[in-house]
C-alpha cells in the first residue's frame, strides 16, 4: 500500500519467491504506490511508530525529488527521537530531475525515455508518411525538459520547444507561438506540410504570462471567488490573456484546481493550446499572404501512463541492483539519511563507484514567490535540477536544431532491447555529459603536460620559480575549495 | 506522393541506393501516402495514363481492404482499356481485417499490436501500482476488434468490450455499460479498485441505438438543417439518448460530419464515453446502497497512431520480403487482379507456401442499409472480416475472460525485439487459428486411419464393401467442393 501502508503497519515478508516474479519487472506493484508522501507531521509520526513497532532497522525510501526529501525530514525525526531506525534514499524517478554532483541519473529516467522516444519515432514515420499533419507531443518529466530533451536526442523530432529556454528568454506565449509558426513557414518552403514538435509539460509553467495567470485564479479560488465570477475578477491584463485562450484552456484553467500547484499544471493540455494558437496563427498569415503554404493540421498526443511500468531497460535493471546493494550496507553502516548513488555510470558496470551521499548536500532553502500575495518558502529540499543551458547535451541540441527542423533527419530507436545491438545503450544525455566531464579532465592534463615541456633542465631559472610559485597558489586554491564540502558532507566510499 | 503521386506521374528509380536506409524501417515514407484511393473514374483513368506513359509492367498495390477492392477495379479497368500493366495487390494493414481462406494476416498487424500490448501492459503495471485507477483504452482497427483481441491475449487486461459480441448479443449502451459496472463491483468485493478495459474503435458502430442515432444526425446533416437544430428534429427516442450523453459527445456527434461514415465513428471519444457513463452508473449504485466499494476513477486512453510506423517485428519483414518476391513473379507471369499470399505463417519460413490468389476470390456484393432512408450498396468488394465468435482465438479469451477480470494476470511482453527470446514471436491469434486447422487435420487423418485399422485383411467383405462405396461417395463430394473454385477461380501455386 505505498506510505499509506507504512502508515497503517501492513507488512509483507519479501522472500525469494514472492520476489522472484517482480525481478526485472516494470510498476510498483510489489509494494503498491499511494500518497507518495512522508510529509505533516501525521504521517511522519505514523511512519516512525511502524519503525519502532518493527524494531526496523531500515526503511529505504525510493523516489524522486519530493520523496528524497520526506526521506531527509524523516530520517532527523527518528534520530531526535531516538528511534534507531536508518533512513536511506534511494534515487528513482521518471522525471531525471534528482540531478546533482552525487547522482548522475535516476533510475527509471533510461526505461521511460526509451519507451518515449520509440513512440515519438512511430509519429515521426507517421508524419512523414503522410505528409500532412504536424504532430503535438505532450511528455511527463514534470518541471524540469529532461524527458523531452533526452528523447529529442534519441529520435530527433523538428522541434523541441524546452521550458527552461523559454524561462531564460522570457518568451511570451506568443513568441512561442511566433517561433514554432516560422518553423512551418521554413518548413513549407521546403514543400513539407508536417512535423513532429516535442512539449515538456513544465513548459506551460516557463511561459510568464500563463504562470501569472493562473496564480491570480488559483488566490480567487482559494479566496472562495464562484468559478464563474474569476473571470471577471483577474487583473485586466489576465483577463485580456483569458479571453485570447481557447475555451478548453478556459474550462481547465477554471475546473483543474487542486492544492498542489504543480499537479495542477501537468492537467492542462499544452499540446492543445498550442496547436490551436498554432493553427489560428497560421490562417492569420495566410490571409495577410505572409504564408502560401498548404492549411496546417496538427494531431495532439500526451505521452505520459503508458511509459510507467514498462519493462526496465538493461540499464535500468543493473542500476537498480547495484543501489539496493548499496542501501544494505548503508543501512548495516549505520548511515542515515543518506541516499545511495554511483558514480561513472556511463563506464561499464565493472568501473562504477559505489558511495552514500548526504541528503543535507542535495539540499537547499529557496525563498521565491509562487505568485501575487503567496508567502515565501523556506523549507530545505532537494530541489529539480533544470536543463542546464550551458551543458554539452543542450549545446549538441542546439548544434542539430536547424537540421532537425528543415531535414527529417529522424531517427528510430525501436523498442527497448534485451538482447543484441543496442540493449546497452544508456541515455545520450548521460553519456554526453560524462564525455564532458571527461574532456575537461584530459584539458587539465594537457594543461599539467604543458608546464612540464615548457619547465623542464634547461629553462630559466626565473621561469621555474614562477612555475612553483604558481602551482602551490593552485595547489593551495585546490585544496581549500575541495575540503569544506569532504568536512562538513562526508561521503562514504565503498570500494 | 501516394496515390496523388502516381495520379500525377511522379516517380522515382528504386535503386538498392536508395532502398538501404529504408529496409526494415516503419512508415510509408520512402513512396507516402495521400489519400490511399484508386476509387473514382477520374482517379482510376488518372492511374492508366500513367501506367501507360511509363509503359509499366507492372503496379503493386499495398494495402488493405479498400486499396485491395480499389486494385480489383482498376485491374478489370486496365484489361479492358488493353494497357499492358498488370495490377498485384499486397495484404498490409494495421487492421488485421483483410483476412480470408488466401490471407492468414497482414503485414503490420503484428507489429501494431506487439506495440500496442506493450503499452497495455505498462498501463496495467501502473493501474496496479497505484490502485485506484480503471484505465479505458481505445484502440485502432477500424470496425473488427482484430487489434484489441491480439492485444487482449498478449497483455491480459482485465476487461475486452468487442464491438463483435455486443452486435451478436444486440447490448445497448446501458447493458455495455452494466456489464462494466458488473466487472468493477465483482473486482471491489476483492479490494481491487484499478483495472485496464480494451476498447476497439469500432465498438461504437455496434452499440444498435448509437449507430441509429449517428445515422439521423447524419441525414438531417446531409439536408443542410443547421447543426444548433439537430438535437429537436432527431426522432423521439434518438431525442432521449442524445441528451443522455455527455456534453462533449454531443459535440463531437454533431461536429465530425465527414463524408465517409467510419472515419467520422472513430473520431468519437468512445472510451471517455464509456468511461464517464460507468462513473454515473456508479454513483448511481453507491446512492441506491448496491456498491459500498471506493470511488471509482477513470483515466483514458487512445492508442492509435504511435502505433503506426514502428520498427517492424521480425515476422512483418519476412512476411513483406516474402510478398515483395511473389509481386514480382505474378507479373512476370502476366497474372493481373492476383493478390500475393503466404500460407502456412505460423509455421517456420522454410514451410510458407506462397501463392497468387484472384482479388475476385475475396470479394462480395452485400445489400446493407446504411441507416433510416439509404440506398443499399451494390458494388462488389472486399470487406473487412470481423472476429470469428466460433473461432479458437475467442474461445481462448472467453475461457481467459473470468481470470483476466479478477486475478490481475497481467502479462508484459515488452518492446518488439529484434534478437533473443521473443524476437520469433508471432501473433497468438495466427498461432492459434492455425493450430486449429492443423488440429482438423490431425482428426482427419485420424478417421482415415481408424478407417484402415477397421477395414484390414481379415475384415467382412460387407464391411469392405461398405468402405469403398462410402469413400467413392466422400472423394466425390470433396472433389465437386474443391473443383468449382479451382475452376473459376485458379489458385497459382510456385514451389
Amino acid at each position: 500500500g505505498g506510505t499509506e501502508g507504512l502508515f497503517a503497519n501492513k507488512t509483507l515478508e519479501i522472500t525469494d519467491d514472492v520476489l522472484a516474479s517482480y525481478k526485472n519487472q516494470g510498476g510498483f506493484d510489489l509494494l503498491g504506490r499511494s500518497i507518495d508522501q512522508i510529509r505533516s507531521s501525521k504521517q511522519v509520526s505514523a511512519a516512525m511508530t511502524t519503525c519502532q513497532n518493527l524494531n526496523l532497522d531500515g526503511l529505504v525510501i525510493v523516489g524522486g525529488v519530493t520523496s528524497n526529501s520526506d526521506a531527509a525530514q524523516l530520517a532527523e525525526t527518528l534520530v531526535q527521537k531516538n528511534c534507531k531506525t536508518k533512513v536511506v534514499g534511494v534515487p528513482v524517478s521518471l522525471n531525471g530531475d534528482l540531478k546533482n554532483q552525487f547522482v548522475e541519473t535516476t533510475v527509471g529516467f533510461d526505461t521511460v525515455c526509451k519507451v518515449n522516444s520509440q513512440l515519438i519515432s512511430n509519429v515521426c514515420l507517421d508524419a512523414i508518411s503522410a505528409g500532412k499533419y504536424y504532430y503535438f507531443v505532450r511528455l511527463m518529466g514534470r518541471k524540469a525538459s529532461h524527458v523531452a530533451l533526452e528523447c529529442a536526442l534519441q529520435s530527433h523530432p523538428n522541434m523541441l520547444i524546452m521550458g527552461e529556454e523559454v524561462a531564460l528568454s522570457k518568451l511570451t506565449l506568443m513568441e512561442v507561438i511566433n517561433k514554432i509558426c516560422d518553423g512551418v513557414q521554413a518548413r513549407a518552403e521546403l514543400g513539407k506540410h508536417h512535423g513532429v514538435l516535442l512539449i515538456p509539460e513544465g513548459l506551460i509553467e516557463s511561459i510568464p504570462e500563463m504562470y501569472a495567470l493562473i496564480q491570480e485564479i488559483s488566490i480567487l479560488h482559494n479566496n472562495n471567488v464562484p468559478v464563474t465570477e474569476i473571470p471577471t475578477q483577474v487583473s485586466p491584463w489576465a483577463a485580456a490573456l483569458f479571453q485570447f485562450l481557447p475555451p478548453f484552456i478556459r474550462r481547465e484553467l477554471l475546473l483543474h484546481q487542486e492544492s498542489d500547484n504543480s499537479a495542477q499544471l501537468s492537467q492542462i493540455d499544452t499540446e492543445q493550446l498550442l496547436a490551436h494558437l498554432v493553427e489560428a496563427e497560421m490562417i492569420k498569415r495566410t490571409k495577410e499572404g505572409r504564408y502560401k503554404g498548404k492549411k496546417f493540421s496538427s494531431v495532439c498526443h500526451f505521452f505520459g501512463y503508458q511509459a510507467r511500468g514498462s519493462l526496465p531497460s538493461n540499464f535500468d535493471c543493473d542500476y537498480a541492483y547495484v543501489l539496493g546493494h548499496i542501501s544494505l550496507h548503508m543501512i548495516a553502516a549505520g548511515l542515515t539519511g543518506y541516499m545511495a548513488t554511483v558514480a561513472n555510470l556511463k563506464d561499464p558496470v565493472h568501473k562504477w563507484r559505489c558511495a552514500a551521499a548526504p541528503l543535507t548536500a542535495m539540499m537547499s532553502v529557496r525563498r521565491h514567490l509562487r505568485g501575487p500575495g503567496a508567502i515565501p518558502i523556506g523549507k530545505p529540499a532537494i530541489h529539480p535540477s533544470p536543463i542546464d543551458l550551458k551543458g554539452k547535451a543542450y549545446e549538441l541540441l542546439r548544434e542539430k536544431a536547424s537540421s532537425f527542423l528543415l531535414d527529417d533527419f529522424y531517427r528510430t530507436p525501436g523498442g527497448i532491447q534485451f538482447e543484441g545491438p543496442g540493449s546497452d545503450a544508456k541515455p545520450i544525455t548521460l553519456t554526453i555529459e560524462d564525455q564532458d566531464y571527461m574532456g575537461d579532465i584530459e584539458m587539465l592534463k594537457l594543461y599539467l603536460d604543458k608546464v612540464k615541456t615548457i619547465v623542464k633542465p634547461g629553462c630559466s631559472r626565473d621561469t621555474l620559480k614562477a612555475a612553483i610559485s604558481s602551482m602551490i597558489s593552485v595547489t593551495h586554491v585546490l585544496t581549500v575549495m575541495s575540503h569544506p564540502l569532504n568536512a562538513e558532507l562526508p561521503l562514504y566510499h565503498f570500494n
